[in-house]
């Protein structure tokens, strides 16, 4: 008998929950999903099964988060730097649960919400007590990650596993995880980081993402707020500065997602830290513009400064060679492309919130993966219906500044039977924190090859034995010095004395282009603040003569300066000598090219010189052969230099 | 009228040399084609735009030649090395009138056979004057090209040209072609060059199949048996060499293209030069073997020791990594594979004329291009009917030696989920001129992946700039040398002393082997002669354990000696350093290794020592991170070192 009333008492409190959260989340509330929208699941339920690129996406999914569930959850005390097991455990955690509260949605099985439910409960119990954690290399340490940025990221992606079962959760386990876990976790990136949150940069872009999702899902206005516009106080000196040397607050800085979208960008979409880190970035500002588009519709925020996010998408598409890789712009990790999983989703927001523009189709079918909702849903069908029409790269500026009079970036590409050659040049302003002191340096591409390389970044993203997946010591001793370059340097300093607070406060100037005929495609820029005393002006033109098959590049250094100088201007061929029209000597032991600055990494392998007024330089890349001539007097040293110097630990 | 009778006059001339032509060639002879049979083309002409494979092919070629007509022929005076004007053009000529050759039997259309006896009509016009090629570098100059091995190539090629039109010509036209062009060419290959003839070599192999070739067209019965069985007299003191230092005469050896199948091959198929001149040789042992067994079929030499032919290409085919590309042993150009030219014809007449094995027909379809012929539209026939089987590469043994004795090389190949480890290691004979003194060294690959490398040979083929295409100076003084490979080094002198009379003499000796279990694989070989009084044991498995993912590879080198010698074990990982559990220095100049033996090409980059029993030292590669685990003593030293000292023309 005793056991019998003890049910029935158990079944009345439980139907009485359930009746609480009918009154709660009115059902127009509710029917407003974050990223999924209940038009959305009504589509997708529709078309599943007849949609080849939705299908195989979603099967994809399936099987990883299948796989995952198998394992079951694990939330480790936080304790590893990148690449180690707590940080990859945290990091796949989020990634999956949102996976997972997608296939709940969509498929209905709640062992998808289960799985999300019980692993919010998890660190709903440690995180009330979570200390920093405990590397403290950061300026803005984290609780999961080593840094804020990562339990942003860990945010963003959790605050969509959150909304996926939002409506299948009791108000009482709602309330739990909005206590315990999601406000004090959205406080602690915000109020409790205000150096973090309240910038002009990607960390903000996701820190806001973060803070912003999270308020959308818990219909917390407060937080909505502060995503949008920034925290109104946050004590922060002006001039302070991150771990990586960059600006925390500087001069007219506002703050929030509103202000990150004003500021950082250039009126044509170029971000100003350059390609790597608005890949990073598209993310949190597409992912946060797409739930504002659904949850908050009259912000009309795709339509937004003339559509700048649409049109970031677009740039960053442009910024990268035939295969798809970004071209290593400033700090870049070399290899990543736009079938990364931030482009996919961009290109999907792009397409469903934008014009349908066909030609992102093409994109898309590249990727030949679709995000697992609404968007990705519209891609795959307008796919199956083949309305894709080419993604032509065309030649193009990009403007930098939040004017877009602050320099830019030139792209020139140059058909040629089944070759595009491109050259990449650059004049913009520093590019924040992780600028490079380059001005006037120039790349150069035969369709996916690099034929004149920029060296990127010196750091093993997610490699733990390196640094904990951090910045090297060689970023800032190499791959940020002018001569890593290819580009003047001055008596072997740096441009700006490789001083970041003087570079921030120039840019180059654009002095002319012409790339309105594909023979004679001209961009020319000058910089006259690097080294003080000294104007440097760079042309550079690709033409297609019929004297050669292959296009040509000219390269006109135009220098005016107020004492004698020295000056080396690097090319940082890449492939197999082959030929040059000059002797050289050829050392029985290599000493360094230099003491500081960047030439200590470099060994002299060869040095020389040339009586002929033009001297002829031929390698070899991908089977093709490359010849560099140039005009150099009899008094001019041609070196051979290979980096790997001063390398202790191999990091180059 | 007196133009008319002379146009009379023409036309009854012309219509006895035909009369003539009939007598001569009895329909019986004409019938039996050297390449394409009248049977083939019959099966060719019915099947012809139902086959994809065949027709894609035939599509190819057609373009192909058809714009080589349009350019029109060119044969210029010879002059140029490899990769020079004159040597490509000449080559190019014979590839496309082969192809032309092929294409008037297939297409019937006589603007191929017009073009192609233009053609043979410039070179007979040409070739009676023709003096030795200007350049004086071979062993065994020749006329079109500066060694009688690419004039051999010519006649290879231009035999089947010629046999594609020799009915369509006029008595006329192939008596002036025979006389002035053939027949002498294919004297100069052979009674004028014993040196290059009379070879158990690669060499003699072109230059057998070229004159028993053009000797089976021409029905001239004494080239044929020259080419069979050499020459008789060749006046070649024994031990004499060629430029490349390779014997040309060793006691007991016999001449001839049935001698170079008795004495090249061991009774596996592999071929003592390794797989990289294998590939080289294939075109001429397969395509001649053809000939034979359509005009001489009663020899049925595919038969002949017991199919060895046919095991040679199952040999080649499985000297491959993932990717199809042919482990780089002894003298190798890297990313040569089944891909090639050469073997794709040999893939087909290993089908054709073998047993219709339908594995083959897998490597035919990544092939995706089959010869214009009876044999490759056998396979495409084939593979339209959807008769082929996977080509599953298992571990094996190749022995070496003419009876198979004189050691041989091991493949173990790890299949792990999707990964594929591949572990080679050597113990066969010296392998010619072609071979390295490396005995008992391996490499390891990770499905296409070099992860400890071998370096390969140090030429640039048909890079004129580099030594005209032909071997550097470095291939001696590095890529030979012991120190150049994962094998031990005593006292810093390599095997034999790098001594090819010696090293000729000798060959390893398998001790055992086990491939029976997939989780435990071992191979374990000795080398007693390379440095006398010293005895060198090798031991090597590839283990897949519970304990981990990926399988383990495990090298136990024993050596025995009479006196303390020093010796060097080098891995060549292929690679970004990660971590090493030793301290080392990192040198402010970098000074060469040694001063000979190879020693003078590598830049000593650290040294250390290790007091831990156990020296670890991890790598990434591909994504994918391997360590090597060795147990050292403190005295050992540990040194990082880098290829590219003493190298003045940036050659290695």
């Amino acid at each position: 008998m005793n056991k019998k009333s003890n049910i029935l008492i158990l079944l009345i409190f439980l139907l009485s929950i359930e009746q609480i959260t009918g009154q709660v989340n009115k059902d127009s509330e509710l029917s407003k999903g974050l990223i999924l929208t209940s038009e959305g699941i009504t589509q997708i339920k529709k078309n599943l099964g007849t949609v080849p690129l939705f299908d195989n996406s979603l099967q994809d999914v399936k099987e990883e988060v299948d796989a995952e569930i198998k394992i079951g959850i694990q939330v480790p005390i936080p304790k590893d730097m990148a690449g180690g097991f707590t940080h990859e455990r945290h990091k796949n955690n989020f990634f999956i649960a949102q996976k997972a509260g997608v296939l709940f949605q969509v498929l209905g099985d709640e062992k998808y919400s289960n799985f999300v439910k019980d692993m919010l409960m998890e660190y709903a119990k440690i995180y009330p007590k979570l200390p920093l954690h405990p590397e403290d290399r950061s300026y803005s340490r984290g609780k999961i990650f080593w840094q804020s940025l990562n339990d942003a990221n860990w945010l963003v992606y959790m605050s969509q596993a959150y909304a996926g079962i939002y409506s299948w959760l009791s108000k009482e386990e709602r309330d739990h995880l909005e206590q315990d876990l999601f406000r004090p976790f959205a406080d602690f990136l915000s109020i409790e980081n205000p150096q973090f949150f309240n910038r002009i940069h990607n960390h903000s872009t996701w820190g806001n993402a973060a803070v912003g999702m999270i308020g959308l899902v818990m219909n917390d206005e407060e937080l909505v707020q502060r995503a949008l516009y920034g925290l109104e106080e946050d004590n922060i000196k002006e001039g302070a500065k991150d771990d990586d040397g960059g600006f925390i607050k500087q001069p007219g800085q506002d703050a929030g997602f509103i202000a990150n979208i004003d500021q950082a960008f250039s009126p044509t979409g170029y971000y100003t830290e350059g390609p790597y880190y608005q890949r990073y970035a598209m993310y949190p500002y597409m992912i946060f513009a797409e739930a504002l588009q659904n949850k908050r519709p009259e912000l009309n925020i795709f339509q937004y400064r003339d559509r700048v996010l649409i049109k970031a998408v677009d740039a960053l598409l442009n910024l990268t060679d035939t295969d798809g890789e970004f071209f290593p712009i400033n700090d870049a990790q070399k290899g990543m492309s736009y079938h990364s999983r931030e482009l996919i989703s961009a290109v999907d927001i792009a397409y469903h919130f934008g014009d349908k523009d066909p030609s992102l189709l093409s994109i898309a079918k590249k990727q030949n993966r679709v995000s697992l909702d609404d968007k990705g849903m519209s891609v795959a069908l307008a796919i199956r219906n083949n309305e894709e029409k080419p993604f032509v790269k065309k030649s193009m500026e990009l403007t930098d500044g939040q004017d877009g009079k602050k320099g830019g970036l030139a792209i020139i590409r140059s058909k040629n039977e089944a070759d595009i050659l491109t050259l990449v040049m650059k004049y913009p302003t520093q590019g924040d924190s992780h600028g490079h002191y380059d001005k006037l340096s120039f790349s150069l591409y035969n369709n996916g090859d690099e034929i004149i390389q920029d060296y990127g970044l010196a750091r093993f993203v997610n490699i733990d034995q390196k640094n904990g997946g951090g910045y090297l010591k060689e970023n800032t001793s190499w791959a940020k010095q002018t001569i890593a370059h290819n580009t003047i340097v001055q008596n072997e300093n740096s441009h700006f004395n490789g001083n970041f607070e003087i570079g921030a406060k120039f840019h180059s100037e654009k002095h002319f282009l012409d790339f309105s005929r594909p023979e004679f495609q001209i961009i020319s820029a000058k910089e006259n603040n690097a080294y003080p005393g000294t104007n440097m002006h760079r042309t550079m033109a690709v033409i297609q003569s019929p004297v050669s098959e292959q296009p040509l590049v000219v390269d006109i250094f135009k220098l005016s300066f107020e004492k004698q100088n020295k000056y080396d201007l690097p090319y940082y061929y890449l492939g197999q000598i082959i030929e040059a029209n000059f002797e050289y000597n050829s050392p029985e032991i290599l000493e360094k090219l230099g003491a500081n600055n960047g030439y200590q990494h470099l060994w002299k392998e060869g040095i020389g010189s040339n009586e002929k007024p033009n001297t002829k330089f031929t390698w070899l890349a991908d089977n093709k052969f490359y010849t560099l001539t140039s005009i150099t007097d009899k008094n001019d040293s041609l070196i051979f230099a290979r980096l790997g110097a001063t390398d202790p630990l191999f990091n180059l």
